[in-house]
């Protein structure tokens, strides 16, 4: 795929800031793009580090994701590493389930271990001989107009390097933004929501998974949220949402008031988790912040770009922060190409053509943070998506429910949000119709009955 | 209206980092509460300086503002200080000149002098015995949380404080808001605008003004927009808004492109400007940027608080930049009253109170942003002016102007927009049936004329 010679001694130095997801996938595309790539990373190696008690952060990988991941050879693996979930499991107050699918008969989204997928890709990066990996090293300082980088290393001593091309991909709290914000006329914003998250653990059950396997189970109760997803090591990690003020008044409220809230509210999910789990969880961990981060640009001229979370940090509530930090790398991969490796106009491009994109999905996921909070439980909702169904069975090109052009789809998330609205406000009205009509047959036929001199004209 | 005794020797110590006219201000408002002021400002004294070239941003004060000088007795004086301007000057592309009122009779904004103002502000500061005013100290670090400030001074050395309050009115690029946005959970938003400023000088004519006095004068042009102030001194000081394109543009066509600019778009300028100002003015400056910034909150729990345009910095389109600062000086001194200097109470309530309204106004502003470059010239606007205006004579306590709430009255900002929201639709209403009643009668006296049978019915 790469245009440029690989063993070209004249080929360009990127400096890729973070070793996280987006930063070691980027790196083995810009290595076989020819480019020579350094990447910094401020934590240790986390291969070298032992295991943290069987319980990790997930993701829901989906296609945009995969798209990424196939440009280097590494789908096959990381869905072969992964658990399917082909549906949400509602777990209502009184402990019914039902389920809604994700997607048509096949379709399905994947739970992945967020560090086996990043061990993976530094694995991957490593087998180029034109990526180096430079572990322990802590970002000193940056001059974007300079294009140098310092960094702090291991044994406390002081490094400065001054690539073709920096890569920020160092995260929602990005240091290399922090320098954009500072130099250009850039637009950014930062929201917390007023929701703190918090992760349980529900082990494995005598090996095997404690509740239903291949679900993304989910207990709505409107201003709090749970939701489990499967482990490969039949653990599921759970994490429950809710608001900073409830965690508050948790932790005030003394050392069983963890459990008694489960009880109240999540009753089915102890047996899984476990009481002392629960009471030891609430009194150990807060409530943890999350932020939606949009900027108007990427790029700092022809130097400097930013790509991941470090461009568009999202609430977690579509499982498209991954997808959408992946997507990028796509992106990028698409104008390198398209420019022939020319910086001077890859970057400006990339800025115009993925910020909208970006910025539309920290607007899905926010509402999402609704929906899922609520309206999976509400029955006009549940209506809507049985209409949204019907209408994608009988026009399938056409009509395309939301969360399936988010998760299943390449269309841009731009137009999603386009699309989207037009379909809403079609369904909207088609119920309104569907429900008049019925309701304007029982009029008449009421009013002809009673009042048969009224309708003398429908004789006529 | 202290409650507390000015010369207690228990008397709170609070810092004030910066000495504009926001803090200059508050501080003599918290002397006269009874706290121990120190205020720190990084420039010199100004009033040391030499006068820089009979140039200086104009500011339009208000009712808001004017609020807030009555408080430290200095309202007579300022309003002395500056110019009434009672209308709009609304300059077409022809020269042809048209005025709109503000206001009713009798009502006007002010230009006034940003420099004399804020030299009135220090020089009454200095009267108070428990205001200590800091120059040329310069902010080097501030921890929000041990309270802790150190200042670098003019002779190289440095100075920590630890006062009881933090109070940050250090403007649009705030180092103590940037502290607080790296602590507490802040949502926060910066918005650049594609347009930039540039000021250029109408100087007076025989030691008098060139043109009319007691108006600001606005050059609308869509895309571009010119307004004028007039200044003490008899000169006027222009202030051209275009985006940084069309400056660029400008800059790369050479020499005579800004004077080609204005020759196109404001000719009647020209001879009140000078060729040699404005061909000089745009090789020796450039467009500078305008931003707006907004935060959930202006507090860090019980110790620091930031004020004017590091709280809400707003485009400069509705002359509201300094009256809502001044106003949060009001707000404060309310809050401090209401709750007895009890900062655990008053700061909160602050961002309570104050946040929705400031982010309301930096709303308004950038939709002046429109309405001032482009609303101003088009008819159905100017129609809807004169129905505004008939309205608010027919009922002067229920409808009232937009501009009007804004700027002659302390109506709450955000109640403002949503009062606007509700008057905005009624006149909408109202214009459509005014302007459909008459189309409906030409209609039906048409269609009788032309076929008279068709309303025999009229006549049964």
């Amino acid at each position: 795929m790469g245009s440029t010679d690989m063993n070209s001694s004249s080929a360009l130095n990127v400096a890729v800031v973070g070793g996280g997801l987006v930063g070691s996938l980027e790196a083995i595309l810009l290595a076989k793009r020819g480019f020579n790539v350094e990447l910094y990373e401020a934590r240790e190696d986390i291969r070298t580090l032992e295991h943290v008690s069987g319980r990790s952060i997930n993701l829901a990988l989906s296609v945009r994701g995969r798209a990424a991941l196939q440009l280097v050879g590494l789908e096959e693996q990381i869905v072969h590493d992964g658990i399917p979930m082909n549906a949400r499991l509602i777990h209502s107050l009184s402990g019914k389930l039902s389920s809604q699918p994700y997607g048509k008969e096949g379709q399905f989204i994947l739970s992945v271990d967020r560090r086996l997928l990043n061990e993976t890709l530094l694995t991957e990066a490593e087998k180029y001989p034109n990526i180096q990996l430079h572990f322990s090293h802590k970002l000193l300082q940056a001059n974007l107009d300079k294009g140098t980088l310092v960094f702090k290393k291991e044994d406390g001593s002081e490094m400065t390097v001054q690539p073709d091309l920096i890569i920020g991909c160092d995260g929602a709290y990005s240091a290399i933004r922090k320098q954009m914000i500072r130099l250009g006329r850039m637009s950014y914003s930062q929201e917390y929501i007023p929701h703190g998250y918090m992760e349980l653990c529900i082990p494995p059950k005598e090996g095997k998974f404690a509740t239903r396997i291949n679900y993304l189970h989910i207990w709505p109760r409107d201003e709090f949220m749970m939701i489990a997803l499967p482990n490969m090591d039949a653990s599921f990690t759970c994490t429950l949402f809710m608001p900073f003020a409830q965690f508050d008044q948790i932790e005030n409220e003394g050392e069983t008031a963890g459990l008694d809230f489960f009880r109240k509210y999540f009753p089915d999910a102890i047996p899984l988790i476990g009481e002392k789990e629960i009471k030891e969880t609430f009194l150990k961990n807060r409530g943890l912040p999350m932020v939606s981060i949009k900027c108007s640009h990427y790029n700092y001229k022809d130097r400097v770009l930013i790509m991941g979370d470090a461009a568009h940090a999202m609430v977690p509530f579509y499982g498209q922060g991954m997808n959408c930090g992946f997507e990028d790398c796509v992106v990028l991969e698409e104008l390198l190409e398209k420019y022939n490796n020319d910086f001077a106009k890859v970057l400006p491009a990339f800025s115009e053509h993925r910020a909208p994109d970006a910025q539309a999905m920290c607007d899905l996921a926010m509402y999402n943070y609704v929906e899922m909070r609520s309206l999976v439980n509400s029955r006009w909702f549940l209506l809507k998506k049985k209409v949204d169904k019907f209408l994608n069975w009988l026009m399938p090109k056409k009509y395309i429910p939301l969360y399936t052009m988010v998760t299943f789809s390449r269309i841009r998330y731009h137009s999603v949000i386009q699309q989207w609205k037009r379909q809403d406000k079609f369904v909207e009205k088609a119920l309104f119709y569907l429900m008049c009509v019925p309701a304007a047959s029982i009029g008449v036929f009421m009013l002809s009955y009673f009042k048969p001199s009224t309708f003398s004209w429908l004789r006529k």
